[in-house]
């Protein structure tokens, strides 16, 4: 049957997480129900680059679905897109998948946002897409401390207790932390991540910034390996994936105009 | 009584505007009633540099507040921020208005930003925020087709048929259409605007932009003076409120920590 990659956004916060739950509404769901007339009116069979929680938003989620139809990619993202209404979830482009590529295990590289709202005030328009951290983070000293966690580690220390992976062996490509006015903004990249890595790495780095923790401090949990020393798991509102990308790029179908 | 400015931010989908309104809930009558525990249990007084209609959001909207408590600013804002709770209004900074200010008569620029997605695909994490035009627009062609409407005209062509202005003779200093990827940005400034005119002007922009008109069209509008020759009102959520300027600059107390 046609496979293909879609290029996906979503507002996680009616959502349940990206995985299809028996309890409530998931972005999984909503693209696979959106599927159906697509795939003999039964729900299509899908996979994302990467399982997102509850609240957790996506800009750039990469999703492969595959369908009954053979349809011209930008026929595929006209119609998912109406059937998907009105749950936040947009498919932005979408390709033909070639033979033997998976959404997950084919993925190179992953990269995902974290946003920190640092001021007094509550958010009235960032209200679910932002941590808010009312006492003063010295940002600075939060990405010098993020440094040592680069590279090879076992980041059990930074790993959900529920997380299935084999090994907590990763790679950390990237681990920054900038600035601009109350908007904080951790950027994390790697191959792939533990259950949880990333918002365990953030709410831990968030203790340095509070000055509550020494900025050697993460890299000491690191190596201790224990789970229950890290910082709090930071909220979901605050996450965003924004890309997976691939050895080979993917023949993404993105015009403006209407689909042929 | 003691007066405050306030400067604030709000989500505007749920509300019908900044004006108190019988039929639904509004900005002001948000804040009036949180600051309702300071001002003897009574609901307070207020004012605001621009009176944005229903679906219009702002950064940083002016408000001025007079209560019949005497307290630090830091203190009005944390008890209106706690007590506007769970509305998407927030208090940023607070000051106290010195004898004579007003947030609209003492306003002698305000600034507001309207975004267009432009783009196929509907918006997910912007629903409520940008108007999504689908078709391509042309940023550069619509910029070139505003300037001519900048300096001090009358723009009677641009007005609601519901504005209560006396006149409409406006100083319009900046017009400017800029473009980052699928993300179009109309900033507007001037002293003042008649009811309507930034989303007018922006709907007679688009047309432009979608090649149904040609650059010189907003001129000729603006020149007929008739007000059915326009493009569509732009929708509200697109627009935000950004700036409010006065001669003398305001005292904030913008402090992060808790007050005193």
């Amino acid at each position: 049957m046609p496979r293909y990659a879609l290029l996906v956004e979503y507002d996680g916060t009616p959502f349940l997480g990206w995985q299809r739950q028996t309890t409530g509404l998931s972005v999984q769901q909503v693209l696979e129900d959106a599927a159906a007339p697509l795939n003999g009116g039964v729900p299509a069979s899908s996979a994302a680059s990467g399982r997102t929680d509850a609240g957790v938003h996506a800009e750039g989620q990469v999703v492969e679905l595959t369908i009954a139809a053979d349809l011209p990619p930008l026929r595929v993202r006209e119609a998912l897109n109406f059937h998907s209404r009105p749950h936040p979830v947009s498919v932005l482009k979408v390709a033909r998948a070639s033979e033997g590529w998976s959404a997950r295990f084919s993925c190179i590289k992953r990269g995902y946002r974290y946003r920190i709202l640092n001021r007094r005030a509550r958010p009235a328009l960032l209200q679910g897409r932002v941590w808010h951290v009312q006492q003063p983070l010295d940002a600075a000293l939060m990405h010098q401390s993020a440094q040592p966690l680069l590279g090879h580690h076992d980041f059990s220390a930074y790993r959900a207790a529920a997380c299935q992976a084999k090994h907590a062996l990763r790679t950390l490509d990237r681990l920054d932390v900038v600035q601009a006015g109350e908007d904080i903004m951790v950027i994390a990249e790697a191959r792939s991540f533990l259950h949880h890595q990333v918002r365990n790495m953030v709410g831990t780095l968030v203790q340095v910034g509070l000055g509550k923790r020494k900025p050697d401090w993460p890299r000491l949990i690191l190596d201790a390996r224990d789970r229950t020393l890290a910082g709090q798991n930071a909220p979901p509102a605050g996450l965003t994936f924004m890309f997976a990308q691939y050895k080979t790029g993917l023949p993404w179908a993105d015009g403006l105009g209407t689909s042929e």
